[in-house]
């Protein structure tokens, strides 16, 4: 653009030695000179008046900077803008924070000062990253693959089971309205309207306070499609994520990697595995032991003896014993004397652990210690990380499909009986339908989530499509962190009549229903 | 696709005659031919045992139609499948109407079995149409433009001013959140916060019952815009219709013709004309007389007469005379007694009016007969067209910009004082800045409606941006009926503290707080 006329329009970053100004706007940082000329003086004291974060528009001409003036460090290092005219459109006051990267703010002045906290180059990448994702799924969605995308109604219903829903009083006494947890039976009755493939950016509403991953509100990529089988919603969505990724996050190969649930839970102790790096759970075939290799491979120095003494610490409540392996191959614990030589090389191979590793061991009914030495892996990569050992690169991206969820896990409160593992209308896998009355332990259902450096970002089934759910559909979400309504009811669901809640509903929020007044009021009239 | 295998999906629309049947899907009907031999005879019987609207799917090998059989009706009319095998998907028991077109159905019941309605060609158009155009404006404004999509929270603060709100009770006695009116507060704060061009397709709530323009939640385009003028503006929503304008609809042509406010209240007594006809409201400029000429054009014959009379009955209530023009130009009217020739002469220069026509007079303040006369026009044109007269043509659209509305208008119940036409931070137009403390009255400000056939299908501003409002922005909303909020508090907005709501404002909803009892009962088990 050298020589070019320009306007440029944005905020003052700083202002250098009653030279220079630096313009900021989300595109990035420019260098204004500021004129020195006796005429146009007015234009100069214009400019030193001015403060840090004011916006301003300046007309001037694009030139190259005078030769070793360059800034490689700037995207538009080699060129200046000579202003011939300034706007101020507005000044800017002392700010609670400067807007630089490196100078450090609390989360709570942050969240105070929103506004201002979104000028930051990290926030303006990530709002605008977002926005360019989500439009890109659109393409892929609606121009390349045919869906359609519905927007469902917010004021609904309430839903029975499931998460814990907002209610929104209407108009008439005693009725309320409740904000949908997911767009569920929206979507599934949209199959049986003949939209045969629905997507929407959905709204979900959840009330159950706050957490780093989960919101009141939050939006959901919300999927049905008719007449299509599990491996063909895989890689839909495989395809999704592929034309969807941001190019400067690197290239991500699909198909996706696939691994059942039950190899999930006996390597990795949970079923969304975090499969950027190893230390697998290992199980000795013969007993119920159980045990985690933490392979600290480094030299770990004078941080090693801290380093073991925090993950005692992890274990100290929970029945893990903590073996650290010498450099010579033997074991440093009270368990070394109490087994044979034979039983500690077996332990040594079953955990496949080398000189200077350390072994957690654990014993009992499977179900309960690979998810306990599943978190210790967590903690263990945790506990790594923050003394400098990486373990797990940020910067890659492990997509995993886990695949064959039991159909039915035993009740939390009644391990005795049996509960849908996900929602009650996920499809068996055929080949093992006729086991779901013999052994329904064994039948697998026709689930699946998709899950990203150990997080559940996706999840799905194949619907039961026989009566009494007259459709043949598949489900699939993509949040950041996913659950699923419990229950589905098929019947007049479209309509915005708000429901009859009871008092009893009202009682967390702690709200009554009052009934008008009115008719009592006319009664006083006549009286009078 | 003559001779290829084909698996097809769908609904049953009709049997015909134990040979065919008629598979519908969103994409249009075909034929399936059933097969008559022997040695198929079981799945010919499968066939016959089907019922219409029962989901099937069918493998089979397309064939041309012998010829003579051809159906140009139909858009697959000159081929047919011949099935090869056919599973059921789900058998279709007696519905409460049939998915056809001609059938009739009252709008109960339609919304009772919505997913039965939505089944229907009409519904599936509209709801495929809207996805269509909507990402087409997404690809303009994203893609084309470098706006930013960003999702507002809906749990937020109550709005003082402007409509309604629907209150959402938080779980923290005696705290409420707020379902926004429209994100007009966070859209701001945005522009605050250096995201210069922001779009949304976004969820807006107003607790003011449903009217068939007008739904408790409804979603509207939303726009703001930094650092551009009302020309700017103005042309980049032309050219969003016109880039996302469907093509079975006819060409649209950009830019849009404009008309001030004084125009449109002048020539159509309404700021949102009509302009798809003519019928326009002429004044008198020496008198208070207004007048609206119908012009009948065509010989109405026997429904003349009942035409005159229902016209009579609209003016009943109100001070407007009615006054046919015979074939031979005199006026069939009391008032022709009581005005000289040259009167009646000038009236009929005045109203445009030719034998045939039917003239509505009225006088009085011009800012009372006009809109008076404007409410007339459109009921002429709805009167004339339940005579089979076409008056507005339903397949042409007329898009307007209304602009130079006044900065101020009276207040509704107290005249003498003004108050801001839209919302308080309109900008003035410039030149009219120097008026604003003398002659607020003649000052008009950088407001400009989008009107189509007479519905306002979009609105916007630009904004103050000198303090106390530090941006400089623009706004733009397109939905199907608009309103602004009236009012703007720009400081903690971005937060989801949910706002303290006295009694008075629950009272619309017949619910009061209770506060916890937790105290009370721990009081009681002490004293026990």
């Amino acid at each position: 653009h050298v020589d070019e006329e320009v306007t440029l329009c944005g905020w003052i970053q700083y202002l250098r030695q009653d030279l220079f100004v630096i313009l900021r706007d989300f595109s990035g940082l420019v260098q204004i000179l500021i004129p020195q000329d006796e005429s146009k003086s007015e234009l100069k004291n214009a400019f030193l008046g001015l403060t840090v974060e004011s916006v301003i528009m300046v007309k001037g001409r694009v030139r190259r900077r005078p030769e070793g003036q360059e800034n490689k460090k700037m995207s538009t290092g080699e060129i200046e803008v000579c202003a011939e005219s300034m706007e101020v459109l507005n000044t800017c006051r002392k700010l609670p924070f400067e807007i630089k990267e490196f100078v450090k703010k609390s989360e709570a002045l942050r969240m105070q000062y929103r506004y201002l906290d979104l000028r930051s180059p990290r926030m303006q990448y990530n709002l605008r990253l977002r926005s360019q994702m989500v439009m890109k799924m659109r393409e892929y969605l609606c121009n390349l693959h045919g869906f359609v995308d519905v927007e469902t109604p917010t004021l609904f219903k309430r839903t029975p089971g499931g998460a814990k829903e907002f209610v929104v009083p209407s108009g008439d006494p005693g009725k309320f309205y409740s904000l949908p947890q997911s767009p569920q039976q929206f979507k599934q009755l949209l199959m049986v309207a003949g939209i045969d493939r629905y997507f929407q950016l959905a709204r979900c509403y959840r009330d159950e306070g706050s957490k780093p991953d989960r919101q009141p509100e939050f939006t959901q990529v919300d999927i049905e499609i008719s007449f299509v089988d599990q491996a063909g919603v895989m890689s839909l969505i495989e395809g999704l994520v592929h034309y969807s990724w941001p190019e400067d996050k690197g290239q991500i190969n699909v198909p996706f990697p696939s691994m059942t649930y039950e190899e999930a839970m006996r390597d990795y102790g949970v079923d969304k595995p975090d499969t950027r790096f190893g230390m697998k759970v290992t199980t000795d075939d013969c007993s119920r032991v159980c045990a985690l290799c933490c392979q600290w491979k480094l030299n770990m120095g004078r941080w090693r003896k801290w380093m073991i003494i925090a993950a005692f610490a992890l274990c100290v409540v929970q029945e893990v014993s903590v073996v650290p392996v010498r450099a010579d191959g033997s074991l440093k614990s009270p368990l070394s004397r109490l087994l044979s030589d034979t039983a500690k090389q077996q332990l040594l191979q079953m955990a496949q652990a080398n000189a200077g590793d350390l072994i957690f061991i654990t014993a009992g009914p499977r179900e309960n210690v690979r998810p306990l030495l599943g978190k210790l892996r967590l903690q263990c990569a945790e506990l790594l990380e923050s003394y400098g050992v990486p373990v797990r690169d940020p910067s890659v991206f492990h997509f995993l499909w886990v695949v064959d969820f039991p159909l039915f896990l035993p009740k939390e409160d009644n391990p005795e009986m049996l509960e849908a593992a996900h929602h009650p209308f996920t499809a068996p896998v055929p080949e093992d339908a006729h086991l779901l009355y013999t052994q329904p332990r064994k039948v697998r259902g026709q689930h699946y989530d998709l899950v990203l450096n150990g997080c559940e970002v996706g999840g799905g089934s194949i619907r039961i499509h026989s009566p009494p759910c007259p459709f043949f559909s598949v489900l699939l979400v993509i949040r950041d962190v996913i659950a699923f309504p419990k229950s589905f009811r098929g019947h007049d669901l479209m309509s915005h009549a708000p429901d009859f809640v009871s008092e009893e509903d009202l009682k967390p929020y702690h709200i009554s229903v009052v009934w008008p007044s009115a008719d009592i009021e006319g009664q006083q009239d006549n009286s009078m």
